[in-house]
């Protein structure tokens, strides 16, 4: 998996918190099969929430974007989570036994809000790549653990999340949005943006994004 | 032509303020083919930047939004403006002489700034309808030229323009806007919304989105 | 104690998740004296980073205000915030044996991030109400747990704390907060304003928030 | 007058739009006294509603601040404006014969919304030191102009309005928000800030934000 120049420094950067994330309990329990299926259902539900604000982020970005190219980008990945991965999402649940009302109806946990509203906010305050370096830890996170999961996996119980962030297809989205990053950081602040101050504060922005999403799978093994 | 109760009370309520952009001079000549083609071209260079703009406007839609309905309306726009439209003004524009280099170094006017950032501005300090009444001169007064111009116009000099926003797909489009401001303050403010104090907000920027709107077509008059 | 019209009702919209906000075992702790030390120093150094992102919201009620009077109060409440009470909690702070150095150091923790970005994130995307409906459970509900505490404490443990948030100042700055809340509301919506859809989503607004207030003791209990 | 490395390096940049400004038909008529008094009674005016996005962008400045010396710089900024330059305002206006009910009842001229929307938009979908690039025309451009006329004045017609800009209290309110734009620069990018991307648009905001403001004196001069 190569998703590009920044989000590697980025990655190793956060340090312990990246594997707290990408090898935590609830990602070794989708590997192994050991997750109960309530906690699954559990995530499933949150996560509908979760891509609700997760595509209002890439609107905002949007709306940050500097260039034609960057517009561009960010409203191919807002349609397609709002007019096709909503809608799979939803047919998903209802396989597995989550009628859409349930859905709706949905009481955002706290650590669900925490993520998303934290990128909005960093979205809001500060430019288009400090938005990315917040999303990026949920994006090429998931495409890390679903290509890790892929080759490690020892039960098929979850082999459809697994099959869906280890696909070809979601791991080609993880490297466009590693190449917009890159782009997007050195047309902004040249080819050496990573000797530059702006380079710590948007480490800082992946790790905190980074142990949000701890909170999140944390969140998941608790119903 | 019917753009929906809402927009019809602010178009009313916008008083002679309307008149002067639907009837402006620069759309007269339009419709009797009497408008300069230098002055044509320097409108259509404008909009190339307005359309950025207003794309963004539309993605801060997707971002302030209240219901999944309301996110995909928006995002279907954003993605329609910068996946087709602003391929079709780059393909109008360079057959009409004027190449997409010559379009992306265009300095932008101060009367198009006026419009475009009142808009983002609105969006950003108010909710979903105030962006919505900052937007609806704009997409609605299109619709309503086009139609009437398609019907009054005299010359075929820029019968491609009219028949672009008179035609269904346009009209299409502004009736769903149309019904997208009158459900969403419904859903809102409930069925006697006019009778609000908001509402004379929302008449007020929607008169002041007006205003602007003269001052964009004045600017068209003096490349 | 009356903090005005809306906040008795949004108050009591929220049920059981008001109390347990303002009857948490963190508060009791303060009442009793039973809260240890090590947790109250915990909580001091998330307050630092609290107030920075708290400040930021304020800010932001400036930028969405409607009206001069809205402005100015939002601005007294910033002011106060970033030339008062920062300097205050940094000497408290430095008293309780925890240098200014160590406060800069503080890393967030989540379920500090999540309210205050949650509350960044509705002024953001809603209007100035929903802003201030986010805002409220914190504003008031540390006068309501002061003026209680001050009256049913049982230990001069915390008696500095309590005295704060139950003393004259804070309890006015409680009142005008509210009657801000009223006007904004009135004067937007119209004295009927409980019987429109847009109440909802404020009452819901507000439990969120209460909610996560909830997330911020909890977490203060555990350092 | 010295207002910092990074607004001289901008300023410079600008090339003749910063004269179109500094030196407007406007300015010049304040210098000799020739400024038709119901053009600045109009002006005046129309800087009443100027002074309440401006606060607004100020505000905004709170908002995305990196630090908590930056939230203080915007803060003491809002707090003056609200406070105090309101008030002096409404006060001056009163002795030039204009009551406070008819700024309050100004309507805003698109000139006027022009400068101050783009100022927000800047701020909104940038960083920090976006946003005090397309403040800094207005702020230094006043403070250079006001210290010119105090030298070049050869009339008292407007010796009150040079007094106010041209004297030692707005004078360092510039050098201020010159090393707040000057720290805030190397904060982020670093000593070596001008040779990197971002720079060319920082300069291309200034220089567009000075267009603005010439629109905003010709707006003066046709009440």
């Amino acid at each position: 998996m190569d998703y590009g120049r920044a989000f590697q420094a980025m990655r190793h950067a956060a340090g312990a918190d990246w594997d707290r994330y990408a090898r935590h309990a609830f990602v070794e329990g989708l590997r192994d099969g050991s997750l109960p299926r309530a906690a699954f259902l559990h995530y499933l539900r949150q996560d509908y929430v979760f891509l609700i604000h997760f595509s209002r982020a890439w609107a905002l970005g949007i709306v940050k974007a500097g260039t034609l190219d960057e517009m561009q980008a960010c409203s191919a990945t807002v349609n397609a989570l709002l007019q096709e991965e909503m809608a799979l999402h939803v047919s998903l649940c209802g396989e597995a036994g989550i009628p859409e009302a349930e859905l709706l109806a949905t009481e955002e946990r706290s650590e669900n809000a925490a993520y998303t509203r934290f990128v909005m906010d960093c979205g809001f305050s500060g430019d288009f790549p400090r938005l990315l370096a917040a999303l990026a830890p949920c994006v090429m996170g998931y495409g890390e653990i679903g290509a890790r999961l892929a080759a490690e996996k020892t039960s098929e119980a979850y082999a459809d999340w697994i099959a869906t962030y280890g696909g070809d297809d979601y791991q080609g989205l993880c490297q466009s949005v590693g190449a917009l990053l890159d782009a997007g950081l050195e047309r902004r602040y040249g080819p050496d943006y990573q000797t530059l101050p702006v380079w710590d504060d948007l480490c800082a922005t992946f790790a905190q994004a980074t142990r949000l999403e701890v909170g999140f799978w944390q969140m998941g093994l608790t119903p």
